[in-house]
């Protein structure tokens, strides 16, 4: 159940605690990093809703508070939430900069060691390689390598010998990857899985390019799907 | 700057609040989507280290609370950290389920309209949408629509449907999107081409959520593969 509300009937339904704050929970909308948490009253969530950026109420220095006014570091709001009992925001924000006042991408960065079942203490990646703003930068970077090995052509690159080898050689490793991804799953191995589906994101990539089609023309049909997919559940 | 500790040392980091508690942001590690958000006092947040699954302490009922006991719906931690004042816990934990005590996926299911330089009141996906600047944002989204059916199951929709049938079915899939890229790719059409390679892309994602692998694992592996692949060009 999900439903969306104009400001006036969403602040009926905020439930502001004793000191007449709501914690808000403020989240990247590109990577989905947690970024902070702080508080709003009434005044600095009527400023958020109505500049479309972040302002809190200083709990420490009893005044209203717009993020990044001094830093430059302002969050530009891209949609707001709040919870089933009301008395948690969530906002998703593109932050410009650190949310972090020491400077710090987030400000969830000290993890606690030792929780029963998970990876050995020493694993401190595990939080902090995810940290970083764009998720899917890598597709970027791989769309760039790709196109650049197209145009140049180096030597002894893999890419190279599959541009190459034509179109041919390349749906043969599509063929083969999807053949791998298949056994992967079947083996309940999900490292192998993660290796294969990879395998197969690149060359179809590879393939992409080969044909000359955009890879924003397939986010576009994913979005065409996907609102598809909404209508009809 | 980020720093792993033990759970004694991080225990005399935390700010309890004046009613002995903190508050505590659960995150989706797959999906990275908020789920909600509850408060642990020091008993509750003991045996979450312990156990490696969430105790919160319930404000109404005034009880220790073990998210799921009744429902089954409990949440495995993966990893957890506080912020830069102590004063908020964020864990990122694998939901079985759903978050919300209403049967949601997660508990921010109430959306404030009307903020200025968002998307228009009743696009009630702006949240991604207006990401203009984010070539991949659909990936976020597709993502977070494939994890609340993973959780909700609501009936008709065509994700919940391979879910129900499971992996096989979804490897079946998997397969013929990857034959009919090969066939379109031979026909040198790339209409067919988008749209099989849209198909194939998103059942790969269903099939990962099924699995439980994040797609951030697979950027990761894409990551060292576009490393390596510079080092041999």
């Amino acid at each position: 159940m999900s439903a969306s509300k104009g400001f006036e009937a969403a602040l009926a339904d905020i439930k502001w605690n004793e000191a007449g704050l709501v914690p808000v929970i403020v989240q990247d909308a590109i990577s989905k990093e947690v970024l902070m948490m702080a508080y709003m009253n009434r005044d600095s969530l009527a400023k958020s809703v109505e500049t479309g950026e972040t302002w809190f109420w200083s709990r420490s220095r009893n005044e209203l508070w717009h993020k990044g006014a001094t830093s430059g570091h302002v969050q530009r709001i891209v949609s707001m939430h709040y919870d089933c009992d009301g008395d948690t925001i969530l906002v998703r924000a593109e932050q410009t900069g650190a949310a972090c006042h020491t400077g710090s991408y987030s400000c969830f960065s000290n993890q606690v060691e030792g929780i029963a079942g998970t990876a050995s203490a020493g694993d401190s990646n595990a939080g902090a390689a995810a940290l970083s703003s764009d998720r899917f930068a890598m597709l970027n970077q791989l769309e760039a390598v790709i196109a650049q090995r197209y145009a140049e052509r180096p030597e002894g690159a893999y890419t190279t010998y599959l541009f190459e080898k034509g179109v041919d050689k390349i749906l043969k490793k599509v063929g083969e990857e999807s053949a791998e991804v298949i056994i992967a799953a079947k083996n309940q191995d999900n490292d192998e899985l993660r290796c294969e589906a990879s395998d197969l994101i690149f060359h179809l990539m590879v393939l992409l390019r080969e044909r000359g089609l955009p890879l924003d023309d397939l986010m576009t049909e994913l979005g065409h799907r996907h609102n598809k997919s909404k209508q009809s559940s």
